[in-house]
């Protein structure tokens, strides 16, 4: 059975504007992350609580694919998928899509991995974190 | 006898500049700290050790005139001074210049206050860190 | 009469800390511009129909008072409110409340210019524009 | 004949770092646009100039592989080769050593587009930047 798509909104803003007038290209990956961090808000609590019981994501890949330019004013709709959750690492993909624009803008993915946030060692995904995973577990890419 | 001024280079940055071409104004307030932590790893150890040994200087006032815009590219010359020793606190003063300019193009002011990171509460100056400071304390307002 | 305050809301996000666990401070002040976009969007078309149309709005001075530190995961309420208006010149003052707070955690001004985007000159504040101001002005300083 | 690797030094800063006291990942694309950006100042006039003739070169892909994590405070040396040239389109492989580490903590891949910033059209790499992207062409993997 097919888990959902998590999807957070999030307004470009006049700063992630670089000199070509379109947003600069590392920003996407603070995007991503805004979406990563409303998944735990919205769904398992905080990402807040997360972190203040010892557990943290650390990126360990993380890639974009730029399909078309993000600009200041953009309403965007940052959808997240789970591709794979493994003992401690899980792999997410991100696709970016303009306010009422069919096709994506940008596509990424990022693998994190499940770290004791004082050992900095991987650990086994809780399962609190680790059903919370699952219910966005999507196999296929998304068209 | 008046101390001297502690002087950073540093380079605008493509993504430095916003929509609308010009450095986003919050950036400065980043290239003061990057002046700030550049002082005390040339004259003082390093910043990092000084935060590693508990001690901390959080902001309480930050202000910036922006007299003329900067643009990605600029070589920019970002002087420091002290204008002010208390017990906890130090009230810097930058002056920003691109290369070559006479004049500023932006000067700006913060506030600091020696801290124990643990207790979060102000601390005395340590000796070593106000030996720095006074070093480069200038009573007067730059020209 | 008395105009109203506009209040954003704002999540303070994982990477807006800096090494202290604290918000970045130069960082308040990204949160200020977002809280100034925000205005325009709701009641002024949109701040980028306003850039669009070649009128800008640069900051020529903007200072802070950091009373509370700002954590990752505070839901914040930025508040606006006008404090001055002049021929092109507009004083913004900013409140920043964490969410339930009584007090605030920090305290901003920003003046800004209203600008001829393409002749860098400033220009009277369109009348559309100066209707928005009006309907924030409160001359009297928040408690 | 191989081509040489271009390397920039670039400080982690204080404010670099996340709420888990690394590097927040999406920092390290901005360090790798900072020696994408000297590569040109130092061996091809400068990148502005380049901006300024109105030819930019927009991601189309970014990646970077997380080894070892950086922290403020940490020298790096952020070293640069071109692994492809095409038509257009040029591929960038970023390597970030901290100081005195013989492994890499950070690998990256960046592929860019040379576009006409007015039309936002790709072009032909003008033959100047051939030359330059040839000069640092290095075909195999690093160790």
């Amino acid at each position: 059975m097919a888990g959902s798509t998590f999807t957070t909104a999030l307004k470009v803003r006049f700063g992630h504007e670089d000199h070509a007038r379109i947003v600069y290209y590392p920003r996407v990956f603070h995007f991503f992350h805004c979406a990563f961090e409303d998944l735990f808000d919205v769904h398992a609590g905080t990402y807040r609580a997360c972190l203040d019981a010892g557990i943290g994501w650390p990126a360990v890949h993380a890639e974009a694919d730029y399909r078309r330019p993000l600009h200041f004013g953009d309403l965007l709709a940052i959808g997240l998928q789970v591709r794979r959750i493994g003992r401690s690492s899980v792999t997410f993909e991100y696709v970016v899509k303009r306010g009422g624009d069919a096709q994506a803008s940008v596509i990424g993915k990022v693998i994190v991995v499940c770290t004791d946030m004082t050992t900095l060692r991987s650990i086994d995904i809780p399962p609190k974190y680790r059903a919370l995973f699952e219910a966005h577990l999507v196999e296929q890419a998304p068209s």
